[in-house]
């Protein structure tokens, strides 16, 4: 028998809470021994819970628990679950935890330390929910070098995207019913603005290249300013928009990471990825491209994830999972001025084909079946983000107003 | 350092010879030791190769060398893949195999033996080549109760059926471009007559159930009967035909296992996953669908699936993976006649709609922008299979001529 603790008792930490009961017998079949939930952290009450008599609202009856081996935090946020992992590691429990926020800001020190302790610190439904990545990205592909990953890794952007795509319904309508429905938080800002999807491509990234790629190295953005206009051209250039976090390796060494709107062919396995699904494509030498494709949140999906971290745990209580990045300083990051991509660029005014032209070098019209009074949009060849910037000054200054800039996505 | 064995140099065995070779430093950092290809074991010669010394012709130099403590099988077939798979096992040292036949057909007596011997026998690559798919479904759904595992498992009749879709080919002229493209054999009688999908529904059906389920317990098609007019009428119900291997548990624990071609509705998954990919479905209770698509075939995909394995076998040299399922006797399995389906009919004859209505109920007319000649097509209501080849023989004999029936995938 193994004893666990667990640390939240919200949507993920009940459903955990809900599979290591329901599942008793297949996860005993699994590992040859008994989960056993010892402790549940939480500050509310959960009188009528089946597992009642576990709950606790002191840290301490879960520290100073020598039986407990395996930790799951499930809390979210940074206070004080960056605080609780931090001491559990320490004093020789692994930890399993779903939570991006602390792996994408506390990731490579929380390894270091689990590395020191000779104790596992995973993180597998940290991105994509209940489909499993980090596993197959650390294990099956060791033997690729892995040069790419992109993906759609909100559901609740994806889902407003859909809509607007499938529906012609406007963001702010969208985002109302993702918000009716459960899938957009009230204050949805951390998905909307790109913050989450942020978090998961720097696991992603620190994970395939093997230093720490801090959210805060990396330029995001998120799809507030994206309007049926756009959609509608995109959809004229055999394309979908779509929330994008990416991250490739170039022939330097460095690497070019970014979260933003893009535009994605129909013919991508990205482009078919709708509603609340995500979906991760890993490219590597070997193996070329393979996409991960399933329910990126929810209670049930993410819990299984963890789960099934705590059973390697459970598995692994003396030996160590290879999952290690060291610390980064954002040094091998290249600047945002030095991506490259062609973009697209809708416009109102007169003349707009030989405005572009002038300021970009050729482009190429896109038509649309009724295009809008008075507009023109457009796809520049692919350039330097910098150039395009002072590209777009030139364009500016010879009466174009310029509506929205999107990148074409490469993928 | 960990001495292996690769018995095999054809597409596979070399692939994997090169990845160990050119990965060396990745793999080292993965695993911590060096993995040192000891010897190929192949009764052809191959003197320009950088690993000219390591050859030999002879199984006992592998049995006998008490240093090895990995073999890779990716000899193909069961003779004499067997018996030595079966003499490595038995002599303490861990297998891989990249070998779907091998798996199929003696998987559980080989997983039996690894597990008596405490080594392991890890197939990663013999279904779907490169793309994780047994590491995931062992591991990471460990915290599932999967009842449906549904993919296209073979790429060389995705290839054909992709051309027969878009391009507008017949059957025989995509063979012969599939054949010249190397992506189907001269004799391509595996790939299309559909038993190389069921090879690999079989492991995975026997992987996700527990019990082996053995290639001839599995009712079989292939795509050999697939015209262009099926795929006009598919197409005419937003559908695409895909050679589908299937598996699914019902609610008195019986599994339904199949291959054969299907009417894919296009808002599936599995729909978009064209030329010679392979994409592949489990449902789980808690993950929902998580899709998993890549590269099903070819020399580094595959061969990168193998060293993954090999690594892990370093890693698990004293312990074992879990990954196992007992025999089986097929008793599991319900008989072809009751699976249910909805089920496309093509036919020649006047009157058809009404003639089909008196015989199967209730039909659904598929009516293409130009219907050939005297032809019409209907999608019946579900029914088992039973019961529609006994309404099938009522209709024809009221002077209906049938000239094709897919099944209807619920996908």
């Amino acid at each position: 028998m193994v004893s666990v603790a667990i640390m939240g008792h919200g949507v993920v930490g009940s459903g955990v809470a809900e599979i290591l009961t329901t599942h008793k017998k297949k996860l005993f079949a699994s590992l040859g021994e008994e989960i056993y939930v010892k402790h549940i952290l939480d500050l509310r009450e959960f009188p009528d819970s089946p597992l009642a008599d576990r709950f606790t609202k002191n840290f301490d009856d879960i520290i100073n628990d020598r039986e407990v081996r395996v930790v799951v935090e499930v809390m979210g946020g940074l206070k004080p679950a960056y605080e609780y992992v931090k001491k559990c590691l320490l004093s020789g429990k692994s930890v399993v935890t779903s939570n991006k926020e602390l792996v994408a800001a506390h990731g490579a020190e929380l390894l270091a330390i689990a590395k020191e302790e000779n104790v596992n610190f995973l993180f597998e439904a940290s991105v994509g929910g209940g489909i499993p990545i980090i596993r197959p990205m650390s294990q099956c592909l060791v033997a690729n070098i892995v040069y790419e990953v992109a993906g759609i890794l909100n559901g609740t952007t994806n889902f407003i995207l859909t809509k607007m795509i499938e529906d012609g319904m406007q963001f702010e309508d969208a985002l109302k019913l993702a918000q009716d429905l459960g899938f957009a938080e009230r204050n949805p800002a951390a998905d909307i603005e790109g913050h989450d999807a942020c978090r998961k491509i720097c696991i992603l990234a620190s994970l395939a290249f093997g230093k720490h790629v801090y959210p805060e190295f990396v330029h995001t953005e998120g799809i507030t300013k994206i309007t049926l206009d756009d959609v509608k051209y995109a959809e004229a250039y055999d394309s979908v928009i779509k929330l994008i976090g990416k991250v490739k390796r170039l022939d330097d060494g460095r690497i070019d990471i970014i979260v933003a709107p893009m535009f994605v062919p129909n013919k991508s396995q990205l482009a078919n990825i709708d509603n609340e699904f995500n979906g991760i494509m890993v490219r590597g030498d070997c193996t070329g491209d393979v996409v991960f494709y399933g329910k990126g949140a929810g209670k049930l999906p993410t819990a299984s994830a963890v789960v099934a971290d705590v059973v390697d745990c459970c598995k692994h209580l003396k030996t160590r999972k290879y999952l290690f990045w060291t610390d980064g300083d954002g040094k091998n990051i290249i600047p945002m001025e030095e991506s490259v991509n062609a973009m697209y660029v809708r416009v109102k005014g007169d003349d707009v084909i030989a405005k572009a032209t002038k300021a970009f070098g050729d482009v190429t019209e896109i038509n649309r079946e009724s295009d809008p009074q008075g507009e023109t949009a457009f796809v520049t060849k692919q350039m330097p983000y910098g150039e395009f910037a002072d590209k777009l000054e030139n364009f500016k200054a010879n009466d174009a107003e310029v509506l929205s800039f999107i990148r074409i996505g490469d993928l």
